[in-house]
């Protein structure tokens, strides 16, 4: 049998998720899932789906989740897309805009997903390295002016968080299509939403993995001006969202009160890991986001990573330059982040001694 | 603002889905939704869904549902991919193999879904219209001998069946990828699993919209050797099946004594609505699907549609050359069934009398 794929996909790796440990006792701080259950008004809804639901085929441009989130942003509902996770928002975007002679762009280090769907069309990448340890926009990212550029906004695995002011000059000075991924925007003080009115080329990804504990259901959405929106609703899958993945994003994103809660207690126990985690000894990012990027001298933060998995306890280690002497570390509950800080300090001593 | 997106984009429309009434009490019989709940095992299965498993990311591998299925067809477990709907399959399948030097190639008329992907992937088709009625593989499929050939068997909208035997011949003179369709096989008296043990260059599509009522739900499997399964992998949303829609096809799956009861009474109803349909005056095609494809002479098929349509029943039509004297006619229940035939007699004998 002689038959190929594309060379691209012969050539190309997958993206690589991070470790899933089955066993549930585990402290599973390496993927950024919120620790706490969604708002009960999701189980309540999903309890709601009958049979006739199951059989019939989901609405195609999610009616019910647009109203809600039309609503809550001030916008029109068909500036409203949805995806099966922010992955498939990301995918639709650079399937629009990206070709072997039609480049992405990025600063670097950023979600590795990026560069995956740029080798899934053949497209060149463009990364541009931050700048400096606040990571603002690079002066590259202007210059590259690609025909798609993504940022990361707070960034992953960082933690930062480019202003407003500084995003909406990028967008008026590129050309092509600006994606601002807010995944983790829930957890900072501001966002670009509000970009979109102002800017055609503009649209902003929303992820409900995060802030609204929805990770399992697969949910993102973006808002942007309907030329956009219009071009991803051409390259989707026919019904690219299920109809318990809609009931269950819009009953957690009607449920503002629980959402706030929740954030807020991710928010002050980040605070606390923070200092703990320099106590300890680790340099570590302001983060707006769920997660901490802790930078570890002296004994080598693979083995810290290692040592860790020993005990049941998974971060995010990255085998990379420039990122291997940190972990990602999400936000856990209270006793996760304590079973971690009481590890972390356990290894450290050993490393002393030895 | 001077953005654009990718040529293809611009020019390609987006793939058009049958309508949807919201009232539930339309006989809606136009996109081949079983008109069977699923087995009671699923809603069982999804109220056991706790706030933990929606927080968490899902398995990447529907590591139980490769089981389920591993087990069914008597195959490996890593020869079963899962997708987010059938669809999201034939997307990936177009986007492993398929670019501006690689077509694609089909019988027409067929599944109006396979030009959109190939359009997505700047990808020329070659369709290669069916011979005769009986829709046999046409040699023009032979000599295309594209780097995907999609052959959707049995195939919608004509409710026909290639033979076992013919596929196998197919499969062994193409060089490139050949992906059987069978999303309607589930009403068909033999399918084309087994090919996939000697042919590397064969993948088995299926849904478990149809035969299994989860149409809502958004999931479909393929099974294939190692090779094209880790290809599509590479090229899949990282966690493309949410833990819902796993949930509930491995529970529907393993039901297969719910399911062959739903699918004897759907192939019954089949016989009863295609006699009933000839003493109407339609010339009708033997289907082994769940669907029916009607002939009308006289009065135009149009016509009978918007009749019916203000009826409150809903077929389906395609006002195409080739396809407007015919009607595609869903399998419903009993009463469903009634209701068309009712509706019918009244709108042909109104027509005698005008």
């Amino acid at each position: 049998m002689s038959f190929a794929f594309r060379d691209n996909v012969e050539r190309m790796a997958g993206y690589l998720p991070g470790y899933q440990p089955t066993d549930r006792c585990a402290v599973k701080i390496n993927t950024n899932e919120n620790p706490y259950p969604p708002s009960p008004r999701v189980l309540e809804a999903l309890r709601q789906l009958d049979g006739e639901s199951l059989r019939r085929y989901p609405p195609v441009l999610w009616d019910d989740f647009r109203r809600v989130a039309a609503d809550l942003h001030g916008v029109e509902p068909e500036m409203i897309i949805a995806g099966n996770g922010g992955d498939e928002l990301l995918a639709m975007l650079v399937r629009c805009c990206c070709d072997v002679d039609r480049p992405l762009a990025y600063a670097v280090p950023t979600y590795s997903l990026y560069p995956v769907l740029a080798a899934i069309e053949s497209a060149p990448v463009i990364e541009v390295p931050f700048e400096d340890e606040r990571c603002g926009i690079p002066a590259g990212l202007y210059q590259a002016n690609a025909a798609l550029t993504i940022l990361c906004n707070p960034n992953a695995p960082t933690g930062t968080l480019i202003p407003r002011e500084e995003v909406a000059e990028l967008a008026g000075a590129v050309e092509g299509v600006l994606a601002v991924d807010e995944a983790y925007v829930d957890f900072a003080e501001t966002d670009c939403l509000d970009l979109v009115r102002q800017c055609e080329n503009v649209i902003v990804l929303r992820s409900m993995s995060k802030g609204y504990s929805l990770a399992g259901m697969r949910f993102g959405y973006g808002v942007g001006q309907r030329r956009i929106i219009e071009a991803m609703i051409k390259v989707k899958d026919s019904y690219n969202v299920n109809i318990a993945t809609q009931v269950a994003a819009t009953a957690a994103l009607a449920d503002q009160a629980y959402f706030r809660e929740n954030r807020e207690r991710i928010v002050q126990e980040r605070q606390r890991l923070h200092i703990a985690l320099g106590k300890l000894g680790f340099e570590v990012q302001e983060s707006h986001t769920n997660f901490l990027w802790a930078r570890i001298g002296g004994r080598g933060a693979g083995e810290v990573y290692d040592a860790l998995c020993q005990r049941n306890i998974y971060v995010r280690y990255f085998d990379q330059p420039n990122l291997k002497d940190h972990l990602r570390i999400s936000i856990g509950t209270v006793e996760q982040n304590n079973a971690l800080l009481d590890g972390l300090q356990a290894i450290l001593e050993r490393s002393l001694e030895s």
